[in-house]
């Protein structure tokens, strides 16, 4: 398990909500609260969108609260949409093409959760990639199959049917493959202009994730951070949050196909 | 292309061979003489078989030259049969699952080459990598892919007749997608015991490789280093090199199909 | 503060101590009981005499639980005596440099504690180096500048002297230039063939620190870790253990003149 | 010796001169023509100003041809002052902290050259250094060290007098140490509104230092790059290039002291 950090609104500082505020993410590195694992240890990275259309991406194996880098960066840049990501490794190495965020063109993606028995479903997931996205897959994470899976299925379109499509073909290969655990799903996405907040899980326990409205904007994380931990509020499970460039904020229900009907293709 | 080492025999010190000679692998990373690119400075990497049956191994990002860690390591260890690898980044990030040796139980595996096309072929060469193997896959390398499928292939029991059908296979889906460029191959393998040493290349212009024997035993290089250069032979193309822990070596055929066969196939 | 292990006896796989025990020194580094950080993953080290009379040393600034060339390495290496090291950084960047263990020659060091005022003591204590020894000095850590002074003062010859007099030397200092934290010693030193292990503070509250007799030798470690957490005994604060190649061990007072005298001087 | 460009002038993204053009900074890290090490590959930096008075600093130890995020950050910010920096190491280790370039408060710093037996005039070169900046001293580089030396000689008050008593001082000492090598000396400084450059040696030969104007302002650089070679100026041996925020430059004399007097004191 994870944490992250999502900022969409007015230009401002990466540092302001990710090393000031009481419980910052970098604080959540070394002691998260509201996680399986409370030390996310196994890297970190930053996305965030400038002034070209593709965003600007950096990501170490260091923990974030000894990455000096990481440090100077979020007091030098100022973006008006950003990902910052702190990572408890559960598939994949510790290596730095297996940090989050991961970019493909215009497009930032960070997660946190997991797909269940990932291990022995690896090249089933892989084979949803495309042949034309292939080339992009940089590491070996359950969380950049699924971004470059979702791609593939219409991502830069539709996103949140994309999302929802692109799990329930993950949900049916687990089904397939007999997979015991649940497929987990807290993530966020965005296209250079919106933010997508997902947060949904096929055993109806997905990892926790809040939003709240700072003046500048909206932050979306996986646990409140900062001063006043009541005026975060819950993404409830199976919705997705859609923060538009303009600054309209949308909930909406996120709903995956139970793989059973294929189960019975399977079955034929 | 990248430079490596391999040696079998009675058991030395890794830097009698590695740092202490002229023209060492370690200064070849700055500057080799019989490769296309003479810097090769994207990581480095050995491999040892000790008391345990499979091998130690230590991967990294950093050049050799500049790496302490490597230094003292190679100082330290004392092995009959090492593997020894610098990079220079051809296909896969810069980043230690992506540097040789790689290993799988007992078996060490390092490769100078390449797949050609492979970044469009990538995801079909990952598929001839069996689901129980797929899990060992850490990086994105056509290295670690070639070992991986030969390993699915009877690289256990046959090694060269493995290795042949790997790279026909290979080829094979080289011919289906079109790809112009060759597949070029020298390589080392070991299962702990025995030492095999490849060169072949589809356009018949293989990697280079020599072997030589020295007082203790075997050494597989990319290219000569030590005093004595005169006393290296070239492995010639199209040959496996096998030498046994007995000491015993010989050179055999190593022959891969053309997959005009498979074209016909296709064409069908 | 960091957690430590160091071991003296009958040679062993480094693993057997620090990675198959319950609440290893690798389990200790995500979650360490006894220490004011739970969390070292400032980067890790090991040391261990092999072959040679110099010790090997490898020193990354991953957490070691994410360390595979760590894992490989103590999976493979036997050895008679070794240290490794866990860190949460208090004095010096997260850097390789400033990883434990140190070496120098035949000697080897690590430790745990810290030098009040250090920040603004550095130059003074790095000019309690000599000359000589100063092209040694890599980091900027108060553990590293503590060994290299003490080798000044004779840790080859007599070292639980050299060792008080170094640390007067730096009490002395601090007290100089008004230090209001105190200086606490946690250490472990070999020279290749004893093991020395220290615990002193200024504040008579040092590190903790412990010791046991297993079936192959002795074990010193900054907490207990294994089964029969029962079996092992605190060093008593102002004493210093010492493990001799026969296996002969004997507790002796360490005692640190306090710098009043020198605080005398300084005012006269 | 190492290979370094600053730039000033209207803000440009940094990768139109450090990626982009032929024979770039980041080309010549594997293949520099004007060096007596042609790979620098012992780590890369870059140090940029944007909306706050302190740089922004990223440095790392991988070659610069190698690091993704170095490219992701070229190509991201924009900035009307940067330096950047790849390494050949002669002192201190490779390490983040030994990477160019250094930063201090408003004050960036990188250098090309040496302080001749630096190996044995170490702690006398820290000795220069206030005990008051003590405490910004990050890594072991001679480089680093003339720099906080020199921010003590008065560096942000009249930096190139500040910076001709520092190199005096430090050529005293080699001179009082029998030191047989030269000092050479090229560097760049900035204190966040001027550039100042910087070309001398003891020994009347120092590195190469180029600069040029283009369309944006002025580039200075250790050799050459990008397509008009001929419109390229060499900093004349004994000179100090300033770059005014207003755009205007001038060259003047640059002076250091030789330590004859200073011998005589030390004979007296």
């Amino acid at each position: 398990m994870c944490r992250f950090l999502a900022y969409c609104g007015s230009p401002i500082l990466i540092d302001t909500l990710l090393v000031a505020p009481r419980s910052s993410l970098i604080a959540q590195a070394r002691a998260a609260r509201e996680a399986p694992t409370p030390v996310n240890g196994d890297g970190c990275g930053i996305g965030w969108y400038g002034e070209r259309p593709e965003p600007g991406l950096y990501r170490n194996v260091l923990p974030a609260w000894g990455d000096a880098n990481l440090a100077s960066l979020c007091h030098q840049v100022r973006s008006r949409l950003f990902f910052a990501h702190v990572r408890a490794a559960t598939s994949g190495e510790v290596a730095g093409v297996n940090c989050h965020p991961f970019a493909s063109g215009h497009h930032l993606f960070m997660h946190n959760g997991q797909i269940g028995g990932y291990q022995l479903l690896r090249r089933r997931i892989d084979a949803l990639i495309p042949d034309a996205l292939y080339p992009e897959r940089k590491g070996t994470t359950d969380s950049e199959a699924i971004f470059l899976a979702a791609l593939g299925q219409g991502l830069r379109e539709d996103a949140p049917a994309a999302m929802e499509r692109t799990l329930g073909a993950i949900w049916g290969e687990m089904a397939r493959m007999g997979a015991t655990e649940p497929l987990r799903f807290a993530a966020a996405h965005s296209d250079g202009k919106r933010l997508f907040a997902y947060r949904w899980a096929s055993d109806g326990h997905p990892p926790s994730l809040y939003w709240r409205v700072i003046d500048e904007g909206f932050v979306v994380a996986s646990e409140p951070c900062g001063e006043m931990l009541e005026a975060w509020n819950m993404v409830p499970s199976g919705t997705v949050l859609t923060i538009e460039a303009s600054g309209a904020a949308r909930l909406a229900p996120f709903t995956v196909e139970r793989p059973a009907a294929k189960a019975g293709q399977a079955a034929a």
